[in-house]
């Protein structure tokens, strides 16, 4: 991954094949899509079969990072250095065309291609605190200090961002040329996300008010 | 997949590993977590290696649906059948504990293993239709009638659901005892999905409203 736009060389994992046309390579754009999703699908091969398991993700710098359970077959096959393909994809609109087959939906999607790596024991802490932010925003210095042996039970795996690209679709209908002056209406119905009204834990501590970053948008 | 609740027999490809207690083996778990999802992220093996795509997807009866272009890498590895993994994730709310390793997210996830099998041609334009329907809620009826060549054109791809499995996550944050006391907030923030308004395409024709499915909640 690079400041470029360049399309990756032919047979590059990374090049997108189908509407190429909505395909983006560089940083800016694959960064702002990782960042808006909070959950991807890690697909591995498993004995010659592929393997596909929705996991947290939180890009921090130039790198991917999954976190799991130290007993966790996928978590071991990742620190294991194997290949995987990370996908996510946040779901904007449906694109209502006047006819079935030219509906569609405005997406942001990006495919990560690497290997896992595991994060060495000192640096997971600041990693993991970066996960947690990501995945609730604005919630660092919230919680309790961690204590070791929760850090040392976690498994914290990252992979590289240099064979990844972006794919994102925008706009509205793209009918056929003869279908437009049909009466039939067409456009883009958006799909919106919110954060709703936090709500309490059964047990609680007397006093304690939910804050404010429960309020944030997401 | 049955009407049971057993879990697959152990090294059963579906049988969740990680966080057991979350996994639901019965039809209507997985039926109505998949049809909550309007994007699957599909993993082939591509040369050894992993791919993940994300792909509409629609359940319609005992089956998964994924469409796309004949010229289509991903389909035509699909059409011969190759093995095939496709999992979906909805998340519904962010939880957050007194400790930030014991943060969570509740979710509906499934994952689906099968192999792809190519809809022959007379079945597929019933199950476009339904496909559309599940994409677009009430919009059956709204669009221009299919040209044949637009049939032609698509690939239906349907993976058999024997080999599935869900795994929820609700409820609030699960803390350590000693943490409960804490003068620290716990509690879940939800994650709300919504349609919002419809917007009329740059070309439509004059005089042509948005229709009521336009109008439904997602």
């Amino acid at each position: 991954m690079t400041d470029a736009t360049d399309t990756p060389a032919k047979g590059a994992l990374h090049r997108v094949r189908q509407s190429a046309n909505r395909a983006a390579y560089d940083r800016d754009t694959l960064y702002a899509v990782l960042d808006a999703c909070k959950v991807g699908h890690v697909a591995l091969v498993d004995n010659g079969r592929p393997i596909s398991i929705p996991s947290a993700v939180a890009r921090i710098g130039d790198h991917l990072y999954l976190h799991g359970s130290n007993s966790s077959r996928l978590f071991k096959a990742l620190a294991d250095g194997c290949d995987v393909c990370v996908s996510v994809c946040e779901l904007d609109a449906l694109v209502v065309a006047r006819s079935a087959m030219h509906c569609s939906m405005n997406y942001r999607s990006a495919v990560v291609f690497g290997r896992g790596e595991r994060v060495a024991e000192e640096d997971k802490v600041a990693l993991l605190d970066a996960f947690t932010e990501h995945l609730i925003p604005g919630s660092t210095g919230h919680f309790r200090p961690h204590l070791a042996k929760e850090i040392k039970a976690t498994t914290l795996i990252r992979i590289g961002l240099d064979e990844a690209s972006a794919k994102v679709r925008t706009g509205g209908p793209v009918d056929d040329k003869d279908d437009i002056e049909l009466p039939i209406w067409a456009g883009v119905v958006p799909i919106i996300t919110l954060q709703g009204a936090a709500i309490d834990a059964d047990d609680l501590a007397d006093g304690v008010c939910a804050p404010a970053f429960t309020l944030n948008g997401s």
